[in-house]
């Protein structure tokens, strides 16, 4: 950032009065810039036994798998977005079921929910950022060719609290390290 | 926003290639600049069957009783956000159990997500945005002078939660409908 967007003036960095991090200020009209993490959603969705994924068709991760989800837009809710873009990237309509899975982000300075849902017919097709929308059983699932660590933990916890029968909420944080994305659970698991 | 803050050229509002929805686009270097929602995130601090609630030393609300929250910085999670937060604002130290409820607010663009958790020791004092800081047992919570509706409803859950022997993860969006809050709770409860 170089110039406030309010008064065109420059900008410069640094911690303003009660405040205990640097931001953004105009050297003209005092104005502060807050920057903060945003938020992804989306849905895992449901069809007789097998979840939708769709083949991305944008820049990152061009041409690998993920689970229809994006930003969450001004004047809405996170249900709102999650549906929102389940409609955007698989012309899918669904029935939202519950919250099922927040992991921080903090490489991307980014928040992921992912609601479980079912498909409320049995319609779906690439919308302009998929290359292919299919219904993926459980054996049948592209583990190599994911688009993101998010997707790889959402399904594997997916897979596992079904075949155990009930679906718990779950929390965590994907932590960059040495390049490596590594997964760290919780806290706390409501219901257990 | 009326310049680019990148470049300082004047911005104009509308709707970029590929996408739906208006942006405030820079004319010179065409820079798009998305606006999203922001979380708000804090603690329900418990200590031998009390909570801990702030009285606001800052506007808005300045005055009213609130849980000690605030905007997650870049660079953080959820729960390191929530505890510096606690921190910041009533001088505790709190383990935290688990995310216990996330709530959509969308006439302020921001979702609320509030952790349960317990004093690690029993410290506190008030912080520079808190006139004060107190341990209310369930039947001493100033219900009228709360400082947001967030505050009730986090309230109202976790006093019901707490005589039915079990906590839910909660979910919800308060509205805002003629100048009244109005709580819509779900979807799906975990565990029920």
């Amino acid at each position: 950032m170089n110039f406030c967007s309010q008064c065109g003036a420059e900008v410069i960095f640094k911690v303003p009065a009660e405040d205990n991090r640097p931001r953004h200020i105009c050297i003209r009209c005092d104005a502060i810039y807050y920057v903060n993490p945003k938020i992804v959603t989306g849905c895992i969705v449901e069809w007789e036994g097998k979840i939708l994924l769709c083949k991305r068709a944008i820049e990152p991760r061009y041409g690998f798998w993920t689970l229809p989800a994006g930003f969450i837009e001004i004047g809405e809710t996170t249900v709102q977005a999650a549906l929102r873009e389940t409609l955007e990237e698989a012309n899918a309509t669904v029935d939202i079921i519950d919250l099922y899975l927040v992991i921080n982000l903090p490489y991307v300075d980014q928040v992921y929910m992912i609601y479980r849902s079912r498909l409320a017919k049995m319609e779906f097709s690439p919308g302009s950022e998929s290359l292919e929308v299919k219904l993926y059983k459980e054996e049948e699932i592209p583990w190599d060719t994911l688009a993101f660590p998010t997707i790889r933990e959402t399904l594997l916890y997916y897979f596992r609290d079904k075949a155990d029968g009930r679906f718990l909420f779950r929390t965590g944080d994907i932590i960059k390290e040495n390049n490596q994305f590594i997964f760290h659970p919780g806290p706390g698991v409501m219901g257990v």
